[in-house]
């Protein structure tokens, strides 16, 4: 099958092919329909985090063998494969399992191939009605929810997100279903205006605000980080939902005097993503930006990291060997 | 009257006489009967923030002259002078005023003096049987006790605390009293000693302990930062108390991917301070260093400003004209 590989560093980023995966007890093999290529994939490409092996972790995909009655139905996946025994899963953080390994980012093939072996208990059905340009963005949707699990979001707060990039739009949509007096601070008004469409505050000026009570941080880099610690009141909360590579430089004092909460966000929940893609209350239209098949996927990867482009898809190729 | 006078820099800190305070309404003329030297103090000496005046926020006096109840008796003073009617002051944060003064650190005289003036509210009533060498501890100690205020402790919790200072004793042994299971890393082992003594678990060595629920970092630097990052569990709380001079460089990722909340954390409430000392739960005496006469401030700020130096006080001279 054909599958994008990359080892360790751009260099030796390549789409090659590679045999059919067989799957193990408790496993399913999915048939990998549309995937989304992420910050991470990006990162993980820069060098982020030591990683050999197939990129990608956001898909939709149609199992294809598996014992149960997911076979032959709908799927997206959650990405982290866990013990069940370590403190962390026995302590309700499965997420953060000791043993953990994670889909396309730490030893355990990724998305972008025609198929992808993962366990049973990581797959949720898609609803037949959901098309799979929308059920692509379950899981970047369900870590934009996971903001609202750790802190809770009140319809009074003041709350700022930095960053108009497409998981920025992701959070802004969910933030914005809470009630809550959201503005959006991005770079780029294209990319605003289909929030503000939708009735979002948005601005180009973080001079603009100030005092909010929650902000969340999305570009990943030092400045965001710098005007998000710059817009949120004391005792207020920051929530840093990106992918960061390497070291970020801080005012540490400014942490300490005004007694900011900073709150590190991951993976989030797929139910609730799923309900409410079902639910259309999530418009994902406006973030795709091109979908490549899979055989041009480093032209497709290296569109997606050019500045200001939205999401990117990936499509295996019609009529595969099955 | 003489006075510890800081003109921004180390190159123009000195002892000076400066003509005696008047006080407004509202206010209190208060002798300083003993000061104490706090890490801030000495990173404004080294530039950690703009303040031209005299120095020194922790200390313990006599009203000499106010209206109202406290005439001539024994106080110590919270260091916020507030406005009482900014968002922050109304949203019952008031030591985030956003017009504040802050005493010896921001637009308002310190107590490295004889005298000092403070707003009778900003006051609290020192029982009499607690000597000014104890009752100079209690702004230390509800700084430490804030930890509390904005992180709930559990019996069950693995509490780590990185630093074997002053600030870090005081923790100590106000977790201590949690009944959480805490373990104290520092650097050296006599300072660990008196802890260790009252049972306390100690170590000079951070790698080991892991996974802790609660970390609190004492040290002010870089390097604490991140063995207190390595020490806390996934999803656990990491407690920023210390004064950081400048930047601090920090991993960004593994604050996102292990989805820690790190919490600045400053002054704490003063009441249950006194409370505590009142009871004798806390020992303060195993902190004092040494007490030099305010005459010789100059020296015993260049003696606190050493390695492994805990608290050091200061004492206006004898028999001053009053």
């Amino acid at each position: 099958m054909q599958a994008v590989w990359l080892e360790e560093t751009s260099d030796s980023l390549m789409v090659t092919n590679l045999s059919k995966p067989g799957r193990g007890a408790g496993e399913a093999l999915v048939r990998v329909d549309l995937a989304g290529i992420c910050n991470t994939d990006l990162e993980l490409i820069r060098g982020y985090s030591p990683f050999a092996g197939i990129l990608g972790h956001e898909f939709v995909g149609t199992v294809e063998d598996c014992d149960g009655p997911l076979l032959g139905k709908r799927v997206v996946g959650e990405i982290n494969i866990v013990c069940g025994h370590c403190a962390h899963c026995l302590g309700g953080r499965s997420t953060h399992c000791e043993n953990r390994a994670v889909v396309g980012i730490r030893e355990r093939p990724g998305v972008f191939a025609e198929y992808v072996v993962l366990p049973v208990s990581n797959l949720h059905r898609i609803p037949d009605e959901l098309p799979d340009e929308v059920a692509v963005f379950v899981e970047p949707l369900a870590a934009a929810l996971q903001i609202q699990e750790q802190v809770e979001i009140h319809e009074s707060d003041r709350v700022a997100i930095v960053g108009d990039g497409k998981l920025g739009n992701l959070i802004a949509q969910t933030l914005d279903l809470t009630g809550c007096r959201l503005t959006v601070i991005g770079r780029h008004e294209e990319k605003l205006k289909p929030l503000r469409e939708r009735g979002v505050s948005t601005t180009t000026d973080p001079g603009s605000i100030s005092n909010v009570d929650v902000v969340v941080e999305c570009t990943g880099n030092a400045q965001g980080f710098a005007t998000a610690l710059n817009l949120v009141r004391p005792r207020g909360t920051l929530v840093m939902k990106s992918t960061y590579r390497g070291r970020l430089e801080f005012d540490a004092a400014a942490i300490v005097v005004n007694e900011i909460i900073v709150v590190g966000s991951r993976c989030g929940p797929f139910p609730p993503a799923i309900d409410l893609l079902k639910s259309g209350k999530i418009d994902v239209g406006q973030l795709v930006d091109r979908t490549y098949p899979m055989g041009e996927a480093l032209d497709a990867l290296t569109y997606a990291a050019q500045p200001g482009v939205m999401k990117v898809l990936l499509k295996p190729a019609e009529g595969r060997g099955f």
